[in-house]
């Protein structure tokens, strides 16, 4: 269903040459209205891919009427031409939705633009230009999948979900390997809505629900310069949801497509659920539980499932957050190994066969939790990021 | 030569059966005076070690009489238990020493204790105490090299440095396989000097030299629970070496260690060089360094001689060091690959056969500067480290 299960969009997404290898790589998703209501977040990389720039820009007026997609190139490092290149794209969705769909009439500054590939090359513009009219003619209510589809790099399966309330729905694609692919940016993600909402409104509920679901996926601890996730409300259904549920339904989107990001994570065998629990503040909890996520030694440790908790604490050792030593305990997969800053439960009782592993840290130290999701570290991993030049 | 280089020091390493592989486990080093300064500095670990503890007590005295190391085991991790084990095997040091080496009244509280092997498991004190007496029978003042060896872990060499000024040196061994081993604390460094000096003298010129040296070693990001750094000094030379002088020589000594430890990382393939300039502060300078260092994807790729200087550039930008994105330049092996923070020199000039791979990161901000020693992440690297439970 993915971007048109919500009524007032169409997408499309189509093979423009950008990929060597003639897969699809160029996505667009149009909302038809009435409204054009959007929301935005972007990485916090301070090294920003041109189409980060330029839709951050976009989204500040709160309007998007089009967000072209490219797979095949990330735009990132590429200087004043890269930009340029940026806003040619949106000049030419502007244009060709202008001449030749009902309704399409926006201004450049309306179209949002995402890419995704390698870093420090320019785009096939040549190739790009004349993919956006293929694309649009495309386009199509049930060009969705087609959409999710065109935005994978290294990614296995494309990735989209879904979630509705009464007479409105939420819909959503997203594209990334979790563990970064050879000189790739990562996460792009557009979200779409029927609901009857204002920018404002779409601004809260997709920070609500980034904050705990994208915000706290880490494969392997490296951010992107092209990361962008975007909310478009068409208004097509008429229904004004209430804050909570309409919040609700986009967190639980955004949630099974993280979920879904770490389940595809390239060279990966394992799906690590760190909760961080007992902590003075759910800052400690996220900080404790990133030290844990990006701590080589221990994917490592994951990765032979080895059931290694002094992995665990030397990680909590270097964050500061409250805790106390002797007070440290921590489970893997329900089995306490670790209580009071030593030997636990006898780990031997510990089974890792499944690609889900738990790890439960709890600080002793207040009533605040965190969950964070990550990979282990393979020697596929390795391969695959190290292989690029070859 | 190692810390029997320096006159007024005897040294011993022998067997004692704490690996089940009978290598050498157990080392000694005594200081015969005169003098008996010392100055250390120890992990930033929150999460100490049994013998990190003690050892810090030993060394706020500013007296040291010998040193005792084992490797095969942390004593990390292990509780009230494991303090004890630390404070008799101090007890059992100083009790067979007053018995058998003439000068050797040391009472317990002079006896630093460092400890390296699996973290969460006991030590085998029924055959580290009786080690310790075989290790006291062992003591000799050429004995240096046997302590280097009996330290190793996981580490291919043992590693000792030396520098003289006029009429007194300074000596030092070193353990520590750079890339962690499986469960295993790392480093641990025992330097020597015949020079007479006082402790804060030896405090301030171990400081600046591992503050420079040791803590920019970075070959997998993670921090030890154990890390131990000790200085000596017996003054047997009776000189008094100026204190510049002096403290060129420690960071002589620190630095040969340091690289030898980067030299010597389990499953690496390659030693890289990270030199950040143009920086506002040397703050700055480190962080930068650091998050380069650390940046598993820039790893891969430094693995696969691929000069990816775009995964450089998105390590920087998860700082918060102050530079301008559009500013940045990156050169690998001396070819500006990044100029402006876009496409530079053709990156196809960048041989990277050799093992030293040079990364230098201009930020175009300051005068500042720091080098930071890392690793490549290899499929070895992954092996070690996740079959430890196989």
């Amino acid at each position: 269903m993915s971007v048109t299960a919500a009524q007032g969009f169409t997408a499309a997404g189509i093979a423009a040459g950008i990929k060597a290898n003639g897969n699809p790589d160029l996505a667009l998703v149009v909302n038809h209205g009435p409204r054009l209501a959007a929301a935005g977040v972007f990485t916090s990389n301070r090294v920003k891919a041109a189409p980060v720039h330029w839709s951050e820009q976009v989204l500040r007026g709160g309007t998007v009427g089009a967000v072209v997609l490219n797979s095949g190139g990330a735009n990132a490092c590429t200087g004043p031409k890269g930009f340029q290149d940026t806003h040619a794209t949106a000049e030419k969705v502007a244009e060709v939705l202008g001449a030749h769909v009902p309704g399409g009439e926006f201004n450049a500054g309306e179209i949002a633009v995402a890419s995704t590939g390698l870093i420090g090359v320019l785009l096939p513009m040549d190739k790009l230009l004349p993919g956006i009219e293929t694309a649009a003619a495309a386009l199509s209510a049930d060009g969705g999948e087609a959409a999710a589809v065109a935005i994978k790099t290294t990614d296995t399966v494309h990735k989209t979900a879904t979630a509705s309330g009464d007479g409105w729905t939420v819909g959503g694609m997203a594209k990334g390997a979790g563990m970064l692919a050879p000189g790739l940016a990562t996460m792009l993600v557009v979200l779409t809505t029927d609901a009857d909402l204002d920018s404002g409104t779409l601004d809260k509920a997709l920070r609500d629900a980034t904050r705990t679901t994208f915000d706290r996926v880490d494969s392997d601890g490296c951010m992107s310069t092209n990361d962008t996730v975007l909310l478009l409300a068409s208004g097509a259904s008429g229904r004004v949801p209430g804050h909570e549920e309409f919040a609700e339904a986009v967190r639980s989107v955004c949630d099974d497509l993280a979920r879904q990001l770490i389940g595809d994570a390239e060279g990966a065998s394992k799906d690590i659920r760190i909760e961080v629990v007992g902590a003075a503040s759910e800052d400690d909890a996220v900080e404790v539980g990133r030290s844990i996520a990006r701590n080589n030694l221990l994917k490592c440790a994951i990765h032979g499932e080895d059931p290694n908790w002094g992995r665990v604490l030397s990680a909590i050792g270097t964050t500061r957050a409250a805790f106390d030593p002797d007070r440290l305990n921590v489970a893997i997969n329900g089995v306490w190994v670790c209580r009071n800053g030593s030997v636990g439960e006898d780990r031997d009782l510990v089974s890792m066969k499944d690609r889900e592993v738990r790890i439960t840290a709890d600080l002793s130290a207040g009533t605040e939790s965190a969950v964070i999701w990550a990979n282990d570290l393979t020697a596929e991993y390795v391969h695959e990021n190290s292989a690029y030049s070859s």
